[in-house]
């Protein structure tokens, strides 16, 4: 890869690390706005969300819908925090895998919530913004009790 | 878009096409090299599986690992087919998203295996040859029972 190539990458894996602080910032301020400024428009969105029906976003609509529902059913302060974020970019692509990290209290039963979901993004560059295309984002379901593993970690031996 | 490069970007997509014809070809014979030969090698390859622990895969070799576990514990014949593939190229990166069903016999306790899972792919262009660099395979997890929902489909209702 020439100097040149590489500094642009650089460049463009600068900026989808500020799209990720938009994210965790807009999160921490439960701003529905802010956090869907980073999203492509209209049916340009793809989502599998961690809970469902439906589990499935065909729009940017349905995705607002959800997050604004989900802001609505915490009360006072949320927690959130992104961990072992990796980007790459090639060309007007870009792909990044994380950890989020979400603390909160239900509004509903003033139960706790805590846990650890995975998140695959894919931003494209659109009349030289970045925006996410498609969100995936999940808990792993433990394959001896069958219920969601609430706390994922990456393993920590490199070798698996 | 020009013509050329439309024409450029179907030839991939329709190579694409043919690595998820493979994977599908090789969950039905239960053929873990077959399957394994679409995945970027060593630590080129990183992975959020469905179960866990540990739900993540930093490495060809353990989730080479995985499917051999896997295909293991079902006795008999294992049906897999994919549905709702939307694959998009760009330059030497693609992109998936896919349900995947699996039915199949545990060979432990005989109980059927029958479930719908959401998977995106990222695909590098690498030496001539697309691999997946980056799989992440989820069930949605039911806001009420918190249980994992088996049999998710896409909102047939294409304004969500």
């Amino acid at each position: 890869m020439s100097a040149h190539s590489t500094i642009a990458s650089d460049d463009e894996i600068l900026a989808l690390q500020r799209l990720e602080a938009t994210v965790a910032r807009a999160f921490n301020d439960k701003d529905v706005d802010a956090l869907m400024s980073v999203y492509a428009r209209g049916k340009a969105l793809f989502v599998y969300d961690v809970v469902g029906p439906p589990g499935v976003y065909l729009s940017w609509d349905a995705y607002r819908e959800a997050f604004k529902h989900f802001f609505g059913c915490l009360s006072g302060q949320l927690r959130f925090s992104v961990s072992d974020l990796e980007i790459e970019v090639s060309g007007d692509v870009g792909y990044s895998r994380s950890l989020q990290h979400v603390s909160g209290v239900s509004a509903a039963d003033g139960e706790p919530l805590h846990y650890t979901v995975r998140v695959t993004d894919v931003y494209r560059k659109i009349n030289g913004t970045w925006l996410i295309v498609q969100e995936h984002v999940s808990l792993p379901i433990d394959r001896t009790t069958r219920s969601p593993m609430l706390h994922v970690s990456l393993p920590t031996n490199r070798s698996v």
